[in-house]
């Protein structure tokens, strides 16, 4: 029996082991996608225990933050909401965490939190009632004294070189120019440019979010979809003068229906007057902003990503009580494969098409992803359209060795950019650890198998590749 | 070469034979959902060869009764239909069958088979063709003689404490009592309601149904779907007064389409008056009496089994000759995983969303049932929201795999109510060692690949738990 | 570990190494569905350069050749299209080639092209960029020299008993005369019949494509549904008198939409007339086409190939460029199972449902094809509905994998016809041995882990079944 999460934890082989300690371990991480407060990195945030860390909790202005991956888990094991999500008896709290986490066999929280307490708290004891009170007060104890356990320490001893935040175009990137002029500061911040509330025509709180958008870009107001088009462009321009290199899209499926600039402006201005719109009007108008964007995008070199298949907010009920982004989404089923392929063919056709990640949170999409691939790669740059790391649910052992498997086998595995965190945590670098711990495996599997020579030059290549030089490469970093 | 099906069958590691021998194998069964019938349970009813309780066949009624999944087998041998599913030569059946089941390599059925010869007749030799006959006569002398081999023998010698049925609304539940008052059973046996035919409004027969669902209820007539409501609830009532802790629905897809009641009342009358209705039509009323049906299950505290995505009866030419459950149904595919959660949405904002288990016939939906169970769970009980286990054609070992790491990637399996048979015969409580072998297995390569803690009383505990006191304690059985 | 690609390469246990080295490996091929040349074949083509059999390229009237498989994996590694599909410096593209597949680790093609190397060239090492040229040399030295490595010399060693062709309603099969009337070829080629562009009525190039088949059944001209019917049924006892055995389809999804053959000449004569049709009406005429030739394909006992779910030509650009087949097609998402059922039952109501193979491009589709399968099974032969092998892009170590577990699960893997190349070059056929292998470690794993007995002579039935008796019985060859 191999010992619980030891040096060679998932490392089922020999040559697993080789390439993950002498190849994978050491590199430094770009974590190009992730939802972390750039002003928190700024300030350098400490955290008064654990609980805060892992689970937050309701806020004094009555907004909720925290990690709903861990909420969702607590309220399967059948949790009264206080406990999940309001602060109070912090850590009545995380033993009710810990009772949950050893009914979640399988379950990747299991490993994340255990990797968490081993690398920033030094516990080598798996979580679990009896232990849940020791550990919680060593951990309590670390976190107001240990200077390694601020932000900024945190992110430091993780050896992570980028970090890409996620930011609204209508942000100053204040906190970012802070960073930036701050030569403490010992990794790269950089933001990620988010339009999708210019792109959610269809959805409450459109037409307020347009005259922030207009603010932004310094007009008074903006009066058509081509002034959207135009208002979007300028603050990519701006993103991309403070170093942005990735932008982010979350949609719910991907449109392409083609229309002229008429027909997605008289779609703006009805919504703009409060009329409904159509969903052909609707997609008409997506499609324009979206194709505009992205030749902007490629314009400055800036990766789009697209991330789809997502139906957010299902609980009527707790949405009403909690808000967005509180653990009540799900994967959806959407056959919009082919209009991918029509965006990113529209886009090809001028030789305007962004580099391209794409993510689908519905799993039984990932050969369909590989296949598109394949239709528009170039020699812009190896590896130009890429299929995105294992996203959100799928973000498992098994979803990541199933990305992984569905990659390799419909394209180049070697030219995969690999993981990011998409984590609110600054605990959550551990996952990069686990994610290159599951590619040295499976690649040691196939070369212990004879699928794939012993050639260590090429595995080197391979295995550094992925962890970390095809991302420095693919977002043209100066690290 | 591990021996064929031996002792430790299916279990790789000594973990997962420690678990299924020491935790899992001695757990009584609670089957809380199959087809088998009261009245033969009651009766005691005993068999005269191994063909008629394996294979059945047309019966005197013209009527087709056996094991469909058997029948397919033998069809797919290119056996003529006589042999299939007529009696006659009951041993040329059997031999033929012994045939079909050497090319079944990989397929489920080979190991209920050999399963069930060896836990009920003791033969430990695999059928094949060169066996057969002395098989088949061996297997005829026990079931003749040996008093094991009765019905009731058959679930006592199985260690079954709970049979769950599946009853019309309209039956009168005789045999439930009779077999209530009998002290002789020493097992629970309680009926699980189904009320597919008062909800397919656009299937035939509905209106001669809901003649018959008003005689069940007391009245004259059903004159609205408000009626259709009371009369189901009134039905519920008088289920759960007999112990009933579940309901079941066998749904094409799961529709949500709100409505008012007028507009239910309105398709209603439509169908009883002999005029078709629209698509929408019918899935308001399906919706609304699903609703409100389902609130009724909230108050009763019955758990509400939903299967969907099977297309049924799709050889026409077959479907003619010998009717529905023959072997001619298959895997749907369907995009109603959003309804699904409005439907828990609607029901759970007023507080009154059962106990749901969520069954997909297509493997593709588990992670998005998955995810969906995540957004409505509650503090009403650990796992209130279940994933049913693999389905019918996802009955197999790599299917029922499947289906718990998902369940465990997304949520706590940990939690999960375990194995239910589904089935018409009274020899398949095999399937129930099969599933814990399998389980037992999964997690005990997690445990020896690290990837869980060795830590025994937690393996205890999920192992019991998934193998029987989940689902006790789900269901609420005082056994 | 395992050294790379030896003689027992994917064959992990000592029960696989049996089956495959004793019951497998020296069994003829019947790759019954392919896209070879009969007058290459006829003509015994011979090769210039590995780059010209490997990756052709454009040709001197501007059309391209090769193997768009190979091309989308240079691309992929951001070469420019040059290199990828024009002949020039063909070292400097077998380089280049080489260095991509470095990158591969995975993929098939790794295998295969290192499978190629070892059998037809003798070459034990695997390709890289550090032995490119000494290999391209190798091999051109013997593509000029050696007797075996002409089209016919390949065809010989490949131990290939069957070659299926792809061909045209129209092709006047001269090439398959010749060869049949040419003693000296020592295998069988035969034709199959694709009748697409018949089908295809909404498709650009219907028109003229009427008029030759017109030509072709010695009418005049085709005047309706009923017309082009006949003269498809007209050539298929053509076909069937020179011994075709297969017909296939590739349709982006499998319609079925019953009309009158009013409704189906109606369509027909509109598009004659230049007008455009709706869906339903395009649905009506192929739907009424189909259904006809193949119940002319029941009555000349030929099998229906029917392959779905792919989107062809989705880069536009490329498509202007370079035309179909270059490496721009991609998996589609399609829920017409239902009307593949329909499809089957409408013939299978007439006695009229010839022998079937069903292909979704898309591995989500698996259980539900596996599902279908078992509906219409009959006693004409055994496995008379297959789920065809791994389809293209499916067609990797997992996905044969996947789609032969999903048919084990489901029906019977031992009736399973088995592969085909579905290849344009003539070194594919250690696909079969790639096949073989991984059906070997399949049955293999399942015999060691005590899933299957260890007896020997249902194995070997099953076994050499599925690599050579079953295909030879399905499609009646007199081999």
């Amino acid at each position: 029996m191999k010992a619980f999460m030891d040096r060679d934890f998932i490392l089922q082989t020999d040559t697993a082991k080789h390439l993950f300690h002498d190849h994978a371990e050491s590199l430094p991480i770009i974590d190009y996608h992730c939802h972390l407060s750039p002003q928190e990195i700024y300030e350098d945030r400490r955290f008064n225990n654990i609980a805060e860390v892992w689970f937050g909790g309701k806020e004094d202005d009555g907004h909720y933050f925290g990690d709903h991956y861990k909420w969702r888990l607590m309220r399967s094991n059948g949790l009264n909401e206080r406990m999940v999500t309001e602060h109070g008896d912090e850590l009545a709290r995380f033993k009710a965490f810990a009772a949950t986490l050893e009914m979640a066999i399988g379950n990747p929280m299991y490993h994340w939190c255990n990797l968490e307490l081993r690398k920033y708290f030094g516990i080598t004891e798996p979580l679990n009632t009896g232990n849940a009170e020791e550990i919680y007060n060593k951990c309590n104890e670390m976190l107001k004294n240990d200077p390694k356990l601020s932000v900024r320490g945190l992110i430091e001893q993780s050896n992570v070189a980028y970090v890409g935040t996620t930011d609204d175009p209508i942000d100053s990137l204040e906190w970012h120019k802070k960073i930036a002029a701050d030569k403490s500061v010992k990794f790269m911040v950089r933001p990620s440019f988010r339009p999708d509330k210019a792109i959610n025509i269809q959805k409450d709180g459109f037409k307020e979010y347009i005259g922030k958008l207009a603010m932004a870009a310094g007009k008074d107001s903006l009066e058509s979809a081509a002034d959207v088009i135009e208002a979007l462009k300028d603050r990519i321009r701006f993103f991309a003068a403070h170093g942005c290199v990735a932008s982010d899209h979350g949609l719910d499926y991907i449109p392409f229906r083609e229309g002229d600039m008429a027909a997605a402006d008289s779609a703006f201005n009805k919504v703009m007057n409060g009329e409904t719109i159509s969903l052909e009007e609707a997609e008409i108008y997506q499609t324009k902003v979206l194709c505009e964007i992205a030749k902007e995008y490629h314009k400055q070199g800036i990766a789009m990503e697209l991330h789809y298949s997502c139906l957010r907010n299902m609980n009527e009920r707790m949405f009403k009580l909690e808000g967005p982004d509180t653990g009540f989404d799900m994967i959806s089923q959407n056959t919009c494969g082919g209009h991918i392929a029509e965006l990113l063919s529209y886009l090809d056709k001028t030789g305007e098409l962004p580099k391209t990640i794409i993510f689908s949170l519905n799993p039984a999409d990932n050969e369909q992803i590989g296949t598109i691939l394949g239709c528009f790669q170039s020699d812009e740059m190896p590896g130009k359209i890429q299929h995105g790391p294992a996203w959100w649910f799928n973000d498992s052992k098994s979803g990541m060795e199933e990305q992984m498997k569905s990659l390799a086998n419909l394209g180049l595995l070697g030219n995969f950019i690999g993981m990011l965190t998409d984590s609110r945590s600054f605990l959550s670098y551990t996952r990069h650890d686990y994610f290159r711990r599951i590619m040295c495996n499976l690649i040691g599997n196939w070369v212990e198998n004879g699928e794939y020579p012993n050639d260590e030059k090429a595995l080197k290549k391979i295995v550094e590749g992925i962890s970390f030089y095809n991302a420095k490469r693919y977002f043209n970093l100066d690290i």
